[in-house]
């Protein structure tokens, strides 16, 4: 991390000041919803059977520091990650390519395209796809550039259940308000709230929801439409949903449900035109042809237990619906999209990008990342990975999604050569992001966790579009930014989010840096 | 209680209805704030040090069945009571011989009376006033008449520290959601929402606030203005304060504190020109211009426990702040004021509502409570209390404020029988309210009750009045009906309270009976 990148900050608390800002954050939070289920040993279930209690939410007490141009940086680059992604999940032939890389090593990919080609032979009835995307990144500055300007670096880009967006807006209003009421001591980065960035998730994401509602077109089937929330059950993050779930009832007049994931089979059926038909269990006699299943669930192995549960996903993908997202924008989420697209010289972007200012936009945000393959781009890889002067801006990832350990710096050398060369493509090699050190306050289960902080910013991107007859053919309907998350966990920690591990919802204070 | 006066109603909830009942309300009412602190023995103390834990506040499933006539009845008469209420306590002369009758036996309004008396004799300052009061109701429905209609009869009249004006709000935009989002099973009752009557008490009574800010004038210390919420601490239904605080903020861009009540000493002063200048602990060095302190604190006599509480109120009675209420307001709301409006033949209503019509309104919703003296009151009393027909409709009460045990309907005669006839105007008769017999089902502390429940009104006024020169003299500067709370409790419990029984709140569901 970059030392002393940015200014001093937080400002320091009287015991006085401590509590009076903390009053505030935890009364104003759960008076607007910003909030949790609380989690064991905060308490346990047997305590409250009903599941009644909340808390705050897991949140900073100040902003934190984020350099303005690099936000602006992210959100002008929101429409052209939606054109790209979009693209390439209309492009079956070439997401086949990718998957078949990863068929033998991730039972789960291999199974979800196994749906998608079952699901194909039977032919699409619904040419529409919604995608609310992601793209997370942390800001970068270069250690070895003696007057670096920050730039970001993409982490990684989520196609599928991508959260915090509902909290994402409270947050930032919190922070507001704590700034309002005189919360925060006098310091010159407090001084307005100009520099406070408000997030505008809940009803930006709310509004893709309702483009793709809206470009579903009246129900065929006389029955009353809704849009389903496909949930997990339990769900301690449930009001991260719930503020978009409102939201949609509110701002634009949309029914919806939430449907636990292991109850698709109970309560949905598919009609003979393929219409999805949900019969709400407090009111099986009443039925409502859905226009869009929003997926909070059903995105991760282990929501797989049965066939029950992948009958469940078939039975959605071959509905009419609109899927948020349908299994070829799911794949187009995969890590290794990322590294085939980060991958110096690598042709792809342009395929799906032939913008090329777009393009260069993109390509901007990319770590990146090398294959240490006989190949022009793992040439250069294998010569950066063995001088440990340069191998100590990079990480050694094995190839595998998600397997293995990671090998960091200046040990990649070492480790290479106690290798035997015929394994190294089976590594990628990638260049670490280094985030400016800052410090923060994290309120998270009812206790303060002080110290050095990493941000992780994400930008939300909600896009509608309509796929061709011909693969890869794709008419864009809707495209937009739909508002920023920041995510803060101490830096001490190298896995991020707020809900697995030590993490928090935050929210930028612009700096000019 | 008067049975079959209502249809048959809640309807019944099967298992799945009753689960997707009550998921949305667990949601919706903590995404919106609808919540209180939990007590023991649902979390204890030691659990939640930071007290970050919070709960649906005790509500109602549904709301309760209401006579739209008696609603009406209770909202028209708001103002009326403003106007009684506020010449009241302009009245010192006539205070004074209420006080008075109950200095002897009741030590906190002598040490009321006392803080009163020690400011009179240095000279008031602020001739300004704002009564936030809340007079409550209960339907009656005479069981001696066939074709009876309903009418509202008042229970107390509240001059300090009414409170549920900020969770009102909201649980009537809960029972408004549930309804919106097909909660409740369809019946004929609840078929449209223009039968659930929304409370306006966060707005109202923000409103009031802001009107009694904006009398008091600009600041002339030259310092900024703000307006204190005197609180308890710790305070568990403290976001039913906060919806107000943050209402009178948003809507009115008026800065708030909130003051412990033990902290009086330590955060305010009175200047040379008596102004209350409060400077917050968490910036001792900024000063701030009090213009109302709004009590939610320092009603009870257990929250005076040494001279220090005493010394307290005195400075702030003896402040250019306008007091919401002075101590005159708070003794005009005690139970001997309502008995001596209420007991028939009573000259007293005559003195305070010269209009004619508003005191013939005022009339109507009084229940009759009678003196057991030799007056003319007292010989009617006398006859109705020691036959037993007539006996059946009324409560016998001793006159202590608080104390005894009350004697019921048929056990009166007997008791009198018993008693001395000399110690017999030691007691009041009070008429019986019958209300309705309804059931309902109330969430509280993660659990349900369901069974029949009584429901008490209570009306919000909102009023700022000048008191002139002379004792009695008094202008009205604002005066408005400030929104309705409606609490229901289970009908086995005789004593009321959400907070401190079995109680919760509830929204009103307009009937035509």
């Amino acid at each position: 991390m970059a030392p002393n990148f940015y200014p001093a900050y937080p400002p320091d608390l009287s015991r006085e000041q401590q509590e009076y800002l903390l009053t505030n954050l935890k009364d104003w939070s759960i008076a607007h919803g910003l909030a949790v289920r609380p989690a064991p040993p905060y308490v346990q279930p047997q305590q409250d059977l009903s599941g009644a209690l909340a808390t705050t939410a897991p949140v900073t007490l100040f902003p934190s520091l984020f350099p303005q141009a690099c936000l602006e940086q992210a959100k002008s680059v929101a429409k052209a990650y939606n054109e790209l992604y979009s693209a390439i999940a209309s492009d079956e032939g070439w997401l086949q390519g990718i998957v078949e890389e990863l068929l033998e090593i991730d039972d789960f990919i291999a199974d979800l395209w196994k749906v998608h080609l079952a699901v194909k032979a039977e032919g699409f009835v619904q040419p529409l796809n919604l995608g609310l995307f992601r793209s997370d990144y942390m800001v970068h500055v270069d250690p070895s550039a003696s007057q670096a300007s920050p730039t970001i670096k993409q982490v990684e880009f989520n196609t599928i259940a991508s959260s915090f967006g509902g909290l994402s807006t409270q947050v930032s209003a919190l922070h507001e308000h704590l700034l309002s009421i005189d919360a925060y001591p006098q310091s010159d980065l407090l001084a307005n709230s100009s520099a406070l960035s408000q997030s505008t998730s809940v009803p930006g994401l709310a509004l893709g929801m309702f483009k793709a509602h809206e470009a579903y077109g009246r129900s065929t089937t006389g029955l009353p439409t809704c849009v389903i929330f496909l949930v997990q059950d339990p769900e301690r993050n449930v009001f991260d949903q719930r503020h978009l779930e409102y939201a949609l009832n509110e701002n634009h007049g949309v029914k919806t449900f939430r449907l636990p994931f292991g109850r698709v089979l109970d309560d949905t059926k598919v009609d003979t035109n393929r219409k999805l038909i949900y019969s709400p269990p407090h009111a099986p006699n009443k039925h409502f042809e859905v226009t869009v299943v929003y997926f909070r669930a059903g995105y991760s192995p282990s929501e797989y237990e049965s066939h029950r549960e992948w009958d469940a996903r078939i039975q959605i993908e071959r509905s009419a619906a609109i899927k948020c997202p349908s299994i070829l924008t799911q794949l187009a989420g995969t890590k290794k999209v990322q590294q085939v697209l980060a991958t110096p010289h690598s042709p792809h972007l342009k395929r799906f990008l032939p913008d090329d200012a777009q393009a260069a936009d993109v390509l901007k945000t990319f770590a990146p990342i090398y294959p240490l393959d006989k190949s022009e781009a793992g040439q250069e890889a294998r010569k950066l990975a063995t001088n440990p002067d340069t191998a100590a801006r990079y990480v050694l990832k094995p190839q595998r999604e998600g397997g293995g350990n990671n090998v960091y710096r200046k040990a990649i050398p070492g480790f290479l050569k106690d290798l035997p060369e015929t394994h190294w493509p089976a590594h990628i090699l990638m260049e670490m992001i280094e985030p400016p050190a800052q410090d923060n306050v994290i309120f998270r289960n009812g206790e303060m966790l002080k110290g050095g902080v990493i941000c992780e910013l994400g930008i939300y991107g909600a896009c509608v579009w309509k796929t061709g007859e011909k693969d890869g053919e794709r008419s864009m309907i809707e495209s937009f930014e739909a508002g920023y998350l920041l995510r803060t966990k101490g830096s001490g920690s190298e896995e991020g989010g707020v809900a697995a591990g030590f993490g928090s919802v935050d929210s930028a204070l612009l700096v000019d840096v």
